[in-house]
């Protein structure tokens, strides 16, 4: 692997309210790829053009970070929706910082749904297909983030939709290859985590939960703003990317 | 006056609830442009859909309906919000429906503020000068729905962005040439506001609170659909603007 | 049976909005019992003090109605949250209610969770545990509405804490005794509500989905406020109770 | 001043938010009563059972914190709400708090509105009056803190309502004897804090920002949790009353 995009969730405050250490200032120094949170599992319209005014400063490329409506929940927990429910609910937040993002003269590169949202399209045929469905006609160029082999990348392979899969450098594998999705988001030790990031994108594979190694293949790599330690796992992580000659880039 | 835009707000539920007599479907018949809510004050990302899926089918022309965020008070409390913090709520707003519009294929005429924060754009020069700057780089030729002679008005005249001058066909004006905000609406007799819509296209004139005629000009008749009675209010109006003559159209 | 409670959901709206067709002043005559929405899937604070004014004038008691924070889906969604959140969720909810009609002189008489809560509790020990424990703790008199032979009813049983078993008239049962739970509510015939309520009252049973009679136990009768025609349906169930001799009373 | 109560707002966070540096817990080790965020500017259900609990842990006293309904805003812009409807929003906001800590078996001590709304008490009749009126039929003996000299603590004295009267170790004040209000709070240096705090305890002046000295009484001191490196400023005031021999304790 010669060059990979690296991604993280931006602007995931809430009025005055940061996330984690809240610093989503020094973290865009080190990625390709912003995921703009757009108000349904946090952020705000003001914190949405400041991130995105930040991003534009950086050459950062930007994207949207749809949730579930569920601010005091973060968009970690479940809520049993309709399938049109949900993609109104994303068509109306990726609409929101595409106006924010074009007042800044900027263009969204992609989307990534957030949390129990990326996990339910991962897993769910029909809001899966419904939203690659909008996308196609919306703006058939929009790359989508998700996870390799899930049902939402198998869909969006299928009927056209430009797919960047990810490998997350902060979330444990099992041996299906899925993410063990959490609540509560662990520690991690920067050094550990970043030979994890070139053991991937070197030898393309990972440690799972069971102690195997599973092979991967991924476009972006994904570190969370709000995994305690951030900007020392994603430093540490660039670091290690930059040393090894693997160039950071945007997709786009 | 050979025609006339007719404007009423529309998608002003929210979740299970619809506001008024539930007759935006009806309403929407007699209508040529609709102002549909764009979830802060009113709405969700459901119901816009759905009333944008309806303007399509009637041929009638959308645009957003942004409002302070105010649910409980449906926008019509004034909040003490900084003109960036406004402008930024407006954006989002507005991309938020143009988004859902541009899945069904079709394209916004027009934005329109709601309730306390179309009256306070009226009158606050920061805050309206900010947000026609920020249409200005959006999109140039988006119809701005405005108060003749409010503050806004004349600085979106200023900088050349394209105004629709309403008359309010179910609000009182006072002889300054503003409407007396309420948040508390009364209801209407049919005929009787039939025949001031006809007098204010016919003559340029409106009765005021004190009693006395005052000169107006305007480019868009609006009703409010949450008026007592609206459905009986807006059909009466279209009748007599139909026998009239007058032809029913919007701006575009 | 020679009396039975008579319960409904009041105060379902939310700001400008009734729900159904906004007939809860009316409803109010017809029953025993309301269970009042506090705030998370419909109710906020003025239509809480109104509907308890409501109440107390016609000498209805009142309850808590506590729901899933989710005010767009109208409580009826359910939310993958933990039993530590629902309890702490209820417990706002119950006592925001319970000062505002201390305000007005009145003392609550129940808790009675709404829609998906409602149906969560029933089959969820952890959550139904917590929150029988905590009533335990605040009011070991507090009067808990629940359907007969659900979980939370034989937990609060086990502990000591009050029960009101319901009989649902305007909701399908199947042949498990649990009602078949629907986000979408269909309309009823009130003379078949009326005799159905009837029979449950004088021979104890209900006919299921699958077209057998299946035996009831219960104290209150329950019929939904946003069920179409409510106000019908409530009447003539109200009547055809009076005609049978059957007096409608709370529990206290 | 032979004793004094030390006051902070606690549990201003939300959901998976912290305010300011998050040193809640700290905090809390060096004050007399904890001012709880009750959920409308700030504070969720969880985290008001958790500063309760903390609270009682550490033998400080609590009391509710209502604010306007603005999460976005934290409660510091002004909305043009009815009398009536601020205080059904207290009410139901103490009541849901008072609820919270009944279960931690925690009488509350006092009610102290936040920012905006703080404001607008000290200076509008006709709410204050209403908020008084109802305090008195709910719970006569329940503390109002307030400003010295402002139209609720006038109100309250009047009608017979407990108050306690603040001074502010962090905000500025004119000599009409009012604080600047602000909505961003600027840094204060902890040595600077202490001696104002200890000077207006011993001499009962304060010195104002027109740089003149105002006597003030006062029988509570008020540190802000938000304001920049609250924890060393509560510190060092904390050690600068106990070094000087003023004891901190609650009220009551």
């Amino acid at each position: 692997m010669q060059a990979v995009d690296f991604n993280s969730d931006m602007g995931e405050g809430f009025g005055p309210w940061t996330i984690g250490d809240g610093v989503d200032n020094e973290l865009m120094g080190y990625i390709s790829s912003a995921n703009i949170a757009t108000g349904f599992h946090a952020g705000d319209p003001g914190t949405m053009r400041r991130t995105v005014e930040r991003a534009k400063a950086l050459g950062v490329a930007v994207g949207a970070h749809p949730g579930f409506r569920d601010l005091v929940g973060f968009g970690r927990r479940h809520i049993n929706a309709s399938a049109q429910e949900l993609v109104d609910d994303m068509l109306y937040q990726l609409g929101a910082l595409r106006e924010i993002a074009r007042a800044q003269g900027v263009r969204l590169q992609h989307i990534k749904p957030h949390g129990a949202l990326y996990m339910h399209l991962a897993r769910d045929e029909e809001a899966a297909r419904l939203l690659v469905e909008n996308l196609r006609v919306i703006e058939p160029e929009l790359l989508l983030y998700c996870m390799p082999g899930s049902v939402i990348c198998r869909i969006a392979q299928e009927l056209g939709q430009p797919v960047i899969r990810e490998f997350y450098a902060d979330r444990e594998y099992d041996l299906s290859g899925s993410i063990v999705f959490t609540r509560n988001v662990r520690g991690y030790e920067p050094q550990a985590v970043a030979e994890r990031v070139l053991r991937a994108c070197r030898q393309g594979v990972v440690r799972t939960v069971e102690g195997q190694d599973l092979a991967i293949e991924f476009d972006s790599i994904c570190l969370h703003s709000d995994t305690p330690g951030a900007l020392d796992l994603v430093e540490a992580t660039r670091k290690a990317l930059d040393a090894a000659g693997i160039v950071v880039r945007a997709p786009r």
